[in-house]
């Protein structure tokens, strides 16, 4: 059975040298985020990660959440593990101090919970989705909203969900039809059929907090007549205790691909006269508010696509290290462990080098959130704001897709024995298949990225970021050795590609918006393999100045640039074929009638 | 729930303008491979395989093999749908005539194959080993045993297996235990374990003909001492009645992550005195005659995978006519169906492109082998025979892989309701996940490729396909219009790209094989995707040719210039970063030493 050892080596590394900790440490509000102190809050993490939730990864996948009149029951050992996480504060970690959250920075938080997804993603996603209602709450409740629910979610004492698609509107949220009559006090009664709801209905909290999308009787048509409304499981008295059930429940739950042990809820609002609902924030704002809570779980679902990469080559490699099979094919005639094999070593390295730069790459994100969200220069913030918001999609869009061919590699590694359940490798590869599909679709994060990021401001933020990575690549020439020279060399025709790729989009989007995003994932795919080649850049120098510095003959450095070589050779080098997929892919994409399709 | 129309049309294309079924219908014994006659052939097929199979291909999966007592039950339906398919004379399709067979070429064969993987891909495999079974018995077997098992495996009343694997022998056969004693009347008795064996034990017939790679007292060590046995699950009689039972038996099936109706059976042999076996052919000579078995076993392996793609597609393609969400994105502001969305539009040409790449491969390949079988002249049997052994892990490697790859598309067409099992899209990525792995590896095919089918000939037979793409390419240039140049570019391209990473490997697989096997996989999907590019072009020019004949308005040959004009721009567009990675992968990943990994 599959364990998970927490990379700490790598994520310190990431969040000094290249995410720069200490200096989000001395970002205002995140003066407790001191590099030391967060390295013993990772490791105290990767205890629990490995202690109680990885332990319950693999039985909760056989068991699977189980409904049964209007309940969810989940896996034995799960309700055990959340009280325990919840008395350990984990759930409050990055949450508001002054209801009884840590305030930690995103940077730590993200660390923290690629630990969480690696060791057991049904598991995280409760606490995931919690963070989430919490967030929209603190942003956009009212003071009443904000002491009724925030202790209370922070606590884990109650948990949270998002209550946006419906079987009508899956990404057309113009489509949503729950409504929402003003009863005159202040409230609403919501009617209305939700479903995908994660954890829309369990038995890990006393209390479960809706927020639900919705429309007000005449609002307008489309996204701009959606309310948010704040739906819980039990109504709250005046003195915070629970009273009575309100008119929401579960139906039934999805029988799914992966994920088992995580309740995928089908939600019925309204079936016995209304779900008492308050508004949260203005009426008919609420896609703003569900955006602002979408880039968050946007990122969180990207960071999934590293921690399941981690763990998919954590087994992998375990077993290649263990399994002899065949003899060395230059070597002697014994036998040898299959890590010696030429092609496993390459799916091993693939499996290492991309997970080393989707972290770096969302690291380096979530410190410029951070430093967005508290810098005390404005100018610093609107630079590293933009930076998040280009940035988000590809985080999103390019670590889940990589996820998900690395949890396909982890089965390779393995041979038959990876098609067999037992092994774990196929639930990492089956828990993954939903990544690139919830909180937006690859396809959503790619129109997102050309067209709200990219064409709509002529491409500015993203070439600074290209003149960010040519200074890199300037970097790389001033370094000897061949590793260095095959860097620098995959990195500057990685960065042209995107450049043209970038010149393309910016020349045509408005003139022929269909035929420019035919090329919008493989554009993501490009962004992404391009900004996590220069991340590896960025680390393999690091690395560098260490070794340069003293660093006692310390392995990890020299492989951190023998690792960005290899990401270089392999992945780098298919930068210029997205470029000319982009620039070239989309007049024949769309000439087909329908009909001979 | 799916239901698959088989592709009759594309089908019969690629056997009359690609693979030249009036060729194939003039060599000696394939007279009744008229066209015609094909045409009706494959229909029957069809109806057969939409009719009866795919009406149980999800049944199948939710209900699974179930193993109790030694016993096997195949899910409900399977015993029904296995007798009419051996009534209707399937299982002899491409047998041969002498007993009972009707003699078809594997041109055809491949064909219905691929109808029988599409639509259920756990029942195909019972006769696609049954059919392993008989070639190995035709080509190695005494006159006795021919007679003995030929015609009841050919007439279904029998299935065959193909028992191979052993829990410390899998890609690795030298380390094959299994033991055989002579028991000096011309048996043996055989010792051991196998696992991995597919329908090794079931409900579907009487009797179960068991081949067994076993080792002889005193054989050679590795694999030049093993040996094949026939190891029947009841003895026959010399009247062809059935005697007692043989000491082999299913001890335990396999809980996989697909092809749940197919077991996989852990196979006993001797725990009750010795399973009583006849030797196949001359002792020690059994690797040879696996490999024989094996070369038929991997192309049909390869077939799986467009077969999987196919019917992944085709469910892709009725789902997104059929969901409407969201606005065309240059369009009015109605509600459209996703297949007008560009990014959904490219997924599904990324899917129907490869389809017919694939098919159009594979079939040629089949063509080949039929010419290699039976062509009079010494010299074209030899040049057919080469390309066949060189194609053969192109076939079984890039099919494989590419198949996963668009079960994993057909899930993400479907957003959300891809991940939910009841839609069917997922059971495609589950069965799809065995194919890259069984009957050899990818690393395995693509060590094959480089090393026995390149560089051990110096090239010479690739070289001489690189030739053939050359002259495709100038027929190209011949033709006007946008969609034949962007295929000439990119073919050319490519065939630049292979030629390069040819050289690369012959020049140093000698002197450096662990570096240069680095790049094994990434050529062997270069190969696949140039050979399948080559296969577009020449079905463009074919199609052209039609319209120019006058093709009557048939939507189908532009269509198909349309899509080799995709498959240029989408996939062509990859090979020149392919032969980079090839050529200058290998330093940077066996660098790093295993305990850093």
């Amino acid at each position: 059975m599959s364990t998970y050892t927490p990379p700490l080596k790598d994520m310190q590394f990431v969040l000094r040298e290249l995410a720069g900790i200490e200096h989000v440490a001395q970002l205002p509000g995140y003066e407790d985020a001191a590099p030391d102190l967060v390295e013993a809050i990772l490791e105290e993490a990767g205890k629990f990660a490995s202690g109680v939730l990885a332990p319950l990864n693999w039985s909760g996948d056989q068991e699977g959440a189980r409904f049964h009149d209007k309940a969810v029951t989940t896996p034995a050992g799960f309700k055990e593990a959340f009280a325990q996480f919840a008395e350990a504060g984990w759930i409050g970690l990055s949450g508001d101090v002054e209801y009884g959250g840590q305030g930690l920075p995103k940077l730590v938080s993200a660390a923290v919970q690629e630990m969480w997804t690696a060791s057991n993603m049904s598991f995280s996603l409760c606490p995931l989705l919690t963070l989430g209602a919490t967030e929209a709450l603190l942003l956009c409740g009212s003071a009443q909203q904000k002491t009724t629910y925030l202790p209370k979610l922070i606590a884990g004492k109650w948990t949270g969900t998002m209550n946006i698609t419906e079987p009508q509107a899956g990404s057309d949220l113009a489509a949503i039809r729950t409504r929402a009559e003003p009863q005159g006090d202040g409230r609403y009664k919501i009617f209305g059929q939700k479903i995908f709801i994660t954890y829309g209905e369990h038995d890990l909290a006393d209390n479960i907090v809706h927020l639900v999308l919705a429309r007000t009787s005449g609002a307008p048509e489309g996204v701009k007549g959606l309310s948010l409304f704040v739906v819980p499981k039990f109504m709250v008295n005046a003195d915070g205790s629970l009273g009575a059930r309100n008119d929401v429940c579960c139906v039934s739950i999805e029988h799914k691909l992966g994920i088992h042990a995580s309740p995928t809820c089908v939600m019925a609002f309204g079936d016995d006269g209304g779900a008492v609902g308050e508004l949260v924030g203005k009426e008919n704002d609420g896609l703003k508010y569900m955006f602002i809570m979408m880039n968050a779980a946007r990122f969180g679902v990207g960071i999934e696509g590293v921690a399941l990469g981690e763990c998919a080559y954590q087994l992998a490699l375990a077993y290649a290290k263990d399994r002899v099979q065949g003899r060395d094919i230059a070597g002697s005639s014994d036998g040898v462990a299959i890590v010696h094999h030429p092609d496993v070593r390459r799916m091993l390295m693939l499996m290492k080098a991309q997970i080393e730069a989707m972290r770096a790459l969302a690291y380096t994100v979530a410190a410029a959130n951070d430093t967005a969200a508290r810098h005390p220069d404005a100018a610093e913030r609107k630079r590293s704001q933009a930076y998040v918001d280009l940035m988000i999609p590809v985080v999103k869009g390019w670590l889940t897709e990589t996820g998900n061919e690395l949890t396909h590699l982890g089965v390779q590694v393995h041979g038959g024995m990876g098609f067999v359940e037992e092994t774990g490798a196929a639930q990492y590869l089956r828990d993954a298949r939903i990544i690139t599909i919830y909180e937006g679709t690859t396809g959503i994060q790619a129109n997102d990225l050309i067209g709200r990021k990219i064409a709509r401001e002529g491409g500015a933020t993203v070439k600074a970021v290209i003149a960010l990575m040519q200074r890199t690549e300037a970097e790389l020439a001033q370094q000897a050795g061949p590793e260095f020279a095959a860097i620098k060399f995959a990195l500057g025709k990685g960065i042209t590609a995107v450049s043209e790729a970038v010149e393309y989009i910016v020349a045509n989007y408005g003139n022929d918006i269909r035929t420019v995003s035919v090329g919008a994932v493989p554009f993501l795919k490009l962004m992404g393999i391009v900004s996590g080649g220069w991340q590896m850049a960025r680390a393999a120098l690091a690395a560098q100045a260490k070794i340069s510095g003293g660093s006692h003959g310390d392995p990890f450095y020299p492989a951190k640039i023998t690792t960005a070589r290899f990401y270089a050779d392999h992945l780098l080098a298919t930068a210029p074929g997205l470029a000319q997929i982009v620039t070239h892919g989309g007049a024949g994409a769309m000439a087909l009638d329908v009909s001979i399709l």
